[in-house]
């Protein structure tokens, strides 16, 4: 008989719609490509050639304000520029061009050079859920898209160590939340209900797949999820954009960010690297339009055995689909296992 | 006015159906990131610890045979399993689970451990050819989806360099051959030909996205890459799958795929590390639902400014869209300025 723990299947992903490959007989198999590399050194609070610590000069000649809390600037080598003239509009279906409008920003957590999310105070961590919203606001007033994320690691192509994110903004909708749109959209006009919210419900009620709940937030592995610890990070209440948060639901925030961030780096022992990112309702469409859409964070962490041994989406997965080695469940279980103390706070 | 060179724009994949972010200016920014190691230490052709050579022993026991040409197994630790029982069908449209049935092969590309795919002979390179085109026809006979890939270099999440590469069958269509289906038909339905016979035709002549040409085949850098050095390789007849490739054909790929990988290989004097694979028509279907689709091979590799830095798809990639630093066609240009001999080839 079919048996999900035994049996190689598919899972379908009603966000994106489209599918996961998920083999959970295959996390035996013995590892013997690359190893990342493991950075296990102390860093100071504050770094002189560090280009985002306060005081310090960045590559353009600009230098940091003493900054105490967050700190937004404009991308010094932004991949989006606000005054990109008109493309003309081609009618060859084989070569489409289409302008690109936009801004790229890089937000700085904490003048602290030596400390990531989870090590950040609750009142510090508000502090980054009240910018992005901020961001979000001042951002969704002139592009139809805010992309908030932060890459964290240098396996995920972070350059610095330094805690920081990014916010791109765009003219479009990208591919991604494109998708999120149509699924969202159509699931609403069946349902009369908002997809992730009703998938929030259900995760709380099956609690398996459930990493860190509180007041009005939620953590799960998706049963869809492709990365081997990626977690959906879903508000329990109904709300469309990162602004729209009320205060008591973004200190929340910062707890489960707090909660979820330490479990992440307790699991192999190490500063986990991920990308993660907020996707709300598009900028500029009237609210008819954003009936479905429920705001959510994805964290996308690549590592899959230890701090040195991540998962490869290559081959098969950038040719046919995404595949992974242990079921969401697995995953979702030793994530709870993990204590909300983090390993390197010699505190407790 | 609008210059594809300075400005930021999308461009449309008609393949996929969708978008890429190009961001020409970007190239310029100075990387601190993550340096891949490089592997430049010359190989022996046979490595008594390699479970690929010829007479050596496998994990589980098995010894392969003292092959000479190309070499198929099934896979120690597959993804994929030939009898996986069906799984039952759910109503729940947020909850969908597919049992999945396939098998996953290795596929040695010579005895030799030392060589890669540039190195080899192009006899030894027609066996290689040979041998795709009899695992497509072998398991197309029995699954819905062959896909032939191979993963090259460590940063690619290769475990051996041992020359190989992989098939994977699946009793379902995965999710991007899913999306090339409904394209290529969607444009026939509407043309009357096939998309990729058509961008052939048109790109070779353009000649600025031209990296490779020959009798039957032509190297493209397609107007979409979304990799710095991505290319796609088309047909110049129409055929749907690698089993109908007649020997002319096939000995002319491999003619195209040594000047190909001999370019990758000296653009920055490095085993040039990718992804590839073949993406042909779907078995199983009637020939009229295949009528639009035509042969090619996807290579995407990483690498974005030397044997050292990659591009990362990650944080705006893994949540928006596909970014690029440098255009397309810069990055074919680059690609025609190399030399067909190999850099390591010190006979010429
Ligand atoms: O070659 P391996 O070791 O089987 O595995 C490699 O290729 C597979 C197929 O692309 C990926 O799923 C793995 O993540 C990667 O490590
Ligand atoms: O943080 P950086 O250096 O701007 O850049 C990093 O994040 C970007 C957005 O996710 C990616 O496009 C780059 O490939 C990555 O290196």
């Amino acid at each position: 008989m079919f048996n999900p723990s035994d049996h190689p299947h598919r899972r379908y992903n009603p966000l994106q719609g489209d599918w996961v490959l998920v083999s959970p007989h295959r996390a035996k198999r013995p590892w013997q490509g690359q190893q990342e590399a493991v950075d296990r050194s102390a860093r100071p609070s504050h770094d002189p050639s560090c280009y985002l610590c306060p005081g310090n000069t960045r590559v353009n000649g600009e230098k940091n304000p003493d900054y105490t809390g967050t700190y937004v600037f404009e991308n010094d080598f932004a991949a989006l520029m606000p005054d990109t003239p008109e493309a003309a509009e081609g009618a060859d279906p084989l070569f489409q061009t289409m302008s690109a409008r936009g801004t790229s920003r890089v937000i700085c957590f904490s003048p602290d050079h030596a400390k990531s999310l989870p090590q950040l105070s609750l009142p510090a961590l508000e502090g980054v859920v009240d910018t992005w919203c901020a961001q979000a606001a001042e951002l969704g007033a002139k592009y139809r898209w805010v992309q908030v994320f932060e890459n964290k690691g240098a396996v995920m192509g972070c350059s610095n160590p330094h805690p920081h994110g990014q916010i791109w903004a765009t003219s479009y909708v990208p591919n991604l939340p494109a998708a999120e749109d149509r699924q969202q959209k159509a699931y609403h006009a069946e349902q009369g209900r908002r997809l992730l919210l009703d998938v929030a419900e259900r995760e709380i009620a099956a609690a398996e797949r459930v990493v860190v709940q509180t007041e009005h937030w939620v953590a799960i592995v998706p049963y869809w999820a492709a990365w081997p610890f990626e977690t959906l990070v879903l508000p329990r209440f109904a709300v469309r954009r990162l602004e729209e948060l009320q205060p008591a639901q973004r200190a929340d925030l910062a707890v489960l960010l707090k909660r979820l961030t330490t479990r992440y780096d307790n699991l192999f022992q190490t500063s986990f690297p991920y990308s993660m990112g907020w996707h709300g309702a598009p900028y500029g469409i009237p609210d008819s339009e954003a009936e479905g859409w429920q705001l959510h964070a994805h964290f996308y962490p690549p590592l899959l055995r230890s701090a040195s041994v991540r998962k490869f989406m290559v081959g098969f997965e950038m040719l046919a689909e995404a595949q992974r080695d242990l079921t969401p469940e697995q995953a979702a279980e030793r994530l709870r296992a993990q204590s909300e103390v983090h390993y390197l706070d010699t505190e407790s």
